[in-house]
């Protein structure tokens, strides 16, 4: 029995989020069926990170075990001829029995996208959230760099959830605007909580119209009160980009 | 009766081009419905450029003539209210009563654009075509150095069209890649004959992966011979970005 690690792209636009539901497609039952039958066992992935309904990713991670002995690195070209178009296979390889995506260290990336301009662009729609009021890109920075560091985000963690420690470290935060009016919200941390990035997304949206001071953000950091932050922007500006274990690369830096 | 002018902005992946087809959803009909409801009168607009299927456009220009009063400026936001969100007209004004968008001097601006990576990105499928093998991005911009300027482009133009004269000026052909994978070919010139930019594209595409020499671009030109060009590269990379009517900026130049 091996175990095979996936990096796994897909367009969350038509499908209601990475977990198996009965009455929905997923993106786990996507991959599953493909994988099922390009490698004649019944296979069940484990994913990094159970994305929600709508968000996109560039990055999530998945793993499986199988008997089939296809060489581990083929398995990527070979499923996404049996994949949608929107969901692509990034890469595969052959990892440790016990290596499990949610229980080690991982430092993820987001992007939350928003597209500044008065009228939409139709290629954007599906990436991007729209926001017809000029945004301060100035204040966004300046609401973001309270973000950055160790806190206790459960002002930034939806009333849903039910973890209990709500502190987590935000490596970096950046706001960028490209030529095309799009400005891209990238973070990078040692884990989320339910919902965090895109409540993050929306409070920085109340900073760059001027809703807010960006120095309230440190008052709803110490509030630790969902109610006090920025409302959970739409999920079709999110991408989960990346994916990184630390532990497995220091592991990596220490073959000879 | 005022002659309206609008900018036009869409996706090309669900409608069957721009022009009116009785069986197929294009463009053109579902601007005219919309129209026709926000106006209460018949609408029936001309188009400047009649994209084919799967093109998209950021600046397609199209006019139409009303009796209805309601501010010109103001027609652009009332109509995309009543558009599906893959069109969106980004700018609407009052032009001159015999304003057509076809019948004087016109400078496009077309973009190709070409995903170069080895495994598709999903969030770039409906927009760029996807090419496994490595572009030389070098050699292809030595080939469209030889498309630049007025030739005679019946190379370039699809056996089915009808028109006699095929000399056209190419004004640039700039070859960009971007951190993305992307490859962006983006052409300008004083007009386009059928199915050109896409052919262009195909045939950049055979310079880029070897299967001819930049230099043949030159032979191929003199050939006037549909047949010794490269492939009419998918509509789906195909983006109509820009229509500049020069003779109008001439005469807003001179206005006092």
């Amino acid at each position: 029995m091996r175990r095979i690690r996936l990096v796994v792209a897909y367009d969350g636009t038509n499908y209601h989020g990475w977990q198996y539901q009965p009455n929905a497609v997923t993106i786990e039952e996507v991959l599953n069926k493909a994988l099922t039958e390009l490698l004649r066992e019944p296979i069940a992935v484990i994913g990094a990170s159970r994305t929600d309904a709508g968000v996109h990713a560039r990055g999530n991670v998945a793993v499986f075990d199988t008997e089939n002995r296809m060489a581990a690195d083929k398995i990527c070209l070979a499923v996404n001829q049996r994949l949608p178009e929107d969901i692509r296979v990034q890469s595969s390889g052959e990892v440790a029995p016990d290596w499990h995506p949610r229980k080690q260290r991982c430092v993820k990336t987001y992007e939350y996208k928003i597209l500044n301009r008065r009228i939409e662009v139709p290629d954007k729609r599906l990436y991007t959230y729209h926001c017809y009021y000029d945004l301060d890109l100035e204040k966004m920075r300046r609401a973001a760099s309270f973000i950055v560091g160790e806190h206790d985000f459960k002002s930034f963690c939806s009333a849903k959830t039910q973890v209990t420690d709500t502190v987590r470290t935000v490596y970096s935060l950046n706001v960028e605007r490209d030529q095309e009016d799009v400005i891209t919200i990238r973070i990078t941390g040692s884990g989320f909580l339910y919902n965090m990035v895109r409540i993050i997304a929306g409070t920085l949206l109340w900073a760059g119209t001027g809703l807010i001071r960006p120095e309230e953000v440190a008052e709803i950091l110490a509030a630790e009160d969902r109610r006090k932050a920025g409302p959970t922007a739409p999920a079709k500006g999110l991408t989960l980009i990346r994916m990184f274990y630390p532990d497995e690369m220091q592991e990596q830096a220490e073959k000879p």
